[in-house]
């Protein structure tokens, strides 16, 4: 079996914390939540228990991971092993790798998601974490190298960058930052309430918000200087609601099974290639005033 | 000759406004300096016309258009064709549109402009009317329908969406938005104290910030639902600082003269492709923490 990963933007909803339920195997679901992330892990352990175990789990139940010791007690092992699903909290995504990483909890997680006996889920610093080049902070406006600091995550998902919160904070500029750093990097972006589930090389997105896909590979140019903007020629952006798919080392964006190219020629271009779906009633109407400032 | 244009996106500093000065002619430069998208009027006159002076221009004078009727006054004509330069200050992008639209102002600006005359200089809203398509508004998170709205600009440069303040306020998201509505329009989202000048179908990006261009045309999927996300997928981005350069209807980034194609052939894929100029000291290290929330 492929390793299972349900990576959450943040303030995920019902629906998305169900999908977690059933894909740890619902009424036979045995869910592990671990709110190492957290500043108030009791708060986090106890919303997650209760909202798996309303969903229907078989049984959820916190696994407190505060010390490197915790995560390298013999008896955690067992709590693993016996899991069908492993959840991570928000909070900080580094205290999720400091507390965790290289531990006996690490290696053996690593172990039973890659061989899919455990799906493993994170909201937020729990999805920060999930890649091998991690996005630890940034919030400056525009590109540039001060506008992201990385470091090592826990390479759950290899080749890939994820930010979380994505439209909500609006951290496009971030993402763009990052892959100009790191151009072999696919830059993921998730909104809140928006999840992506890997299956293999591709994943699917879930939710009420989009994954916004920045790729850097094609790029023409690229210069990042030590202050100032970034030049960042030729990248592309996919911007993907529910229901659109993704090949990460194809690097290129489909629905369902289909990739874009398989379904469709291209359209000509113009404005009748956008298209609104049956029933819509089009895009908002323009009109309203937007001051942009005196100056 | 061609239409020069000088498109600021607000906060433009002395370097900006003394390349306007030089563009009118220097020592024998006549700048009118009309604030009708301004609340304060006298205000943005006087610190544009005394900053045009200071910076050398042979003279500089506000030519006050507060209504349609100003705009369709006889003597407007006169002013306008001994000017060698006109600047339109920021405020409310359709403050411009409804004052002068259709006027003779309007009429005999875009001619004096097409064949060179006057050099055409604008800022924030200044610089949002000079689009085809003029945003107008939005500042929703995401990339959705109601993220941006539009209405019909001056069109001194046409096939272009025009978005300013632009890596400041984090309007990215809703550059992408009007791209994927029009997808035949060029995004321009040119940032504070930054600026691009147009050369026939070329232009090139000044100042300490960033333009950038984002190009749906290649796109291989859109689909923009009345509410909710947009899927956009394979729309382009380029970053472009200072003296890069776009050759709006090749849609091709370059430098200086050249595409990027011209100039060397791609690098390699990897994280070698980032080049920091000599002399800097790298991007920023790696560090410090980010907390991304509890939920």
């Amino acid at each position: 079996m492929d390793a299972r990963l349900l990576i959450m933007g943040g303030a995920a909803g019902p629906a998305l914390l169900a999908r977690f339920v059933e894909l740890a195997g619902a009424a036979s679901a045995r869910i592990l939540v671990i709110a190492t992330a957290s500043e108030a892990p009791d708060a986090a352990e106890e919303f997650y228990v209760g909202a798996f175990t309303s969903l229907g789990a078989g049984s959820a139940r916190a696994l407190r991971l505060a010390t490197r010791a915790d995560a390298n007690a013999p008896e955690v092992a067992g709590s693993l092993r016996a899991a069908t699903g492993v959840f991570f909290t928000g909070g900080d995504q580094e205290r999720i790798t400091s507390v965790l990483g290289g531990t006996a909890t690490d290696s053996l997680l690593q172990e039973l998601v890659v061989d899919g006996t455990v799906v493993l889920g994170g909201t937020s610093a729990g999805a920060a974490m999930m890649s091998a080049t991690m996005i630890v902070g940034g919030d400056q406006p525009g590109v540039t190298a001060a506008s992201v600091r990385t470091g090592p995550g826990l390479e759950f998902l290899p080749g890939v960058l994820i930010d979380q919160h994505f439209a909500q904070r609006g951290r496009l500029n971030r993402l763009l930052s990052a892959v100009a750093r790191y151009p072999h990097e696919l830059g993921l972006g998730i909104d809140e309430d928006t999840a992506i589930l890997t299956d293999g090389d591709r994943f699917e997105v879930l939710g009420s918000g989009a994954v916004t896909v920045v790729d850097a590979g094609a790029a023409t140019d690229i210069q990042v200087p030590p202050a100032g903007p970034i030049a960042l020629a030729g990248a592309l952006v996919h911007v993907l609601p529910a229901g659109h798919t993704f090949h990460l080392t194809g690097r290129r964006p489909g629905i369902g099974e289909h990739s874009h190219e398989d379904r469709e020629p291209a359209p000509p271009a113009g404005p009748e290639r956008v298209s609104v779906p049956a029933g819509g009633g089009g895009p908002a109407p323009a009109g309203g005033t937007d001051r942009s400032g005196d100056v």
